[in-house]
């Protein structure tokens, strides 16, 4: 596939950048299909309420250029915006703590169509261990620097306990874990070239009670 | 329950602090499994590498005080932080598309200990409406409004494809959700009265990529 652009996947790219960067991509491929071809920032800002200076500043990352007046081509935007941010390649991952949450997100196949391919599970439990989860299997903990020789991941989904969050991260770092998607509530610590991402639903769900109560008892 | 302080739940908190707040609410709960009945801001400074000063500015909103020397109560603080997080509350919910992530978060219990409560899902798939998830009812989604009188609910949890994220959206607002928990991809528009949370995993998923590819091309 040739874009004629050069992504930059190795640039650090601003995080508020590619949290818009989705917004975009979306925008667009409803736009594709209601039949347009190409599209401007204009457009997209019309569209999602952002600045289009800011929309313009934010795909310079994504280095793709558009056309004096007719805009991006649309088909070229989405393609490259998902290559940019890392969708269209597949991000293999395994997951400890197969509990509510844990279970939850082995059944969300949506994932996967975002490059994140959860291989195989850990838990203790002996009524997990051995089971096959919407295709994923489950192994006892025990097992994950085995597993790590057999399959090849780099990226480990957290949703353990608290009490042994710290403890689960430590041992996959030790395994060779690149990166660390906490949905803990704990804040976990590692080292400096391991990447953690938090996503604490129950973060989220503070700030929206709270903005909630604002609004009710102005 | 009289914990002598007085939780100022329609403060509007800043983002940040209230994404903090339970990071200190998980590290004083494994204190207190260890049997800890004191804790100080050095304390949760050392285990979670937040600056104490921060931490007390932080706490400052929940309106709690520490004893000179010994720190805050672990059992006072506990309940106060959960209590002022909107955790101990019960927020009814109306969840829209159970899809891949709809079914996953109605499969999460956990979502019920930190406060959200999804009392019935809509959809408008045959072999989903009249079903039973979890316990939770499914309804069809023209059925919205009628359930919007029988049910006590003002928050929406947004998991339906982006195609329809807006038009739902506004359907929600015009039948009295006061605030959208948005995991999809796609930037909804709301009146100013109304709550949005967005909480795209498919983002953070981005972001993750991002550093990690950063941190193997360096």
């Amino acid at each position: 596939m040739n874009h004629q652009t050069h992504p930059k996947y190795d640039i650090k790219v601003p995080e508020p950048t590619l949290r818009r960067l989705p917004w975009y991509l979306s925008n667009v491929k409803l736009l594709k299909q209601k039949g347009e071809q190409f599209v401007s920032s204009t457009q997209i800002s019309k569209d999602t309420n952002i600045d289009a200076s800011q929309i313009a500043k934010d795909l310079s990352y994504v280095n793709i250029s558009g056309r004096t007046r007719v805009g991006y081509e649309v088909d070229t935007l989405i393609a490259v915006l998902e290559d940019f941010l890392g969708f269209t390649r597949v991000h293999r991952a395994f997951l400890f703590g197969v509990g509510s949450l844990g279970g939850a997100l082995l059944q969300d196949s949506g994932l996967s169509h975002f490059g994140l391919q959860i291989v195989a599970a850990f838990d203790v439990k002996p009524e997990l261990v051995g089971a096959d989860l919407n295709g994923i299997p489950v192994f006892h903990s025990d097992e994950f620097s085995g597993k790590m020789q057999e399959y090849d991941v780099n990226i480990g989904v957290l949703t353990v306990p608290i009490e042994i969050a710290q403890s689960i991260t430590d041992k996959m770092v030790a395994g060779g874990i690149k990166a660390v998607w906490n949905f803990t509530p704990f804040r976990i610590r590692v080292p400096e070239h391991i990447v953690v991402q938090n996503t604490s639903l129950y973060a989220h769900l503070a700030v929206m009670f709270n903005r909630l109560n604002c609004n009710e008892n102005p």
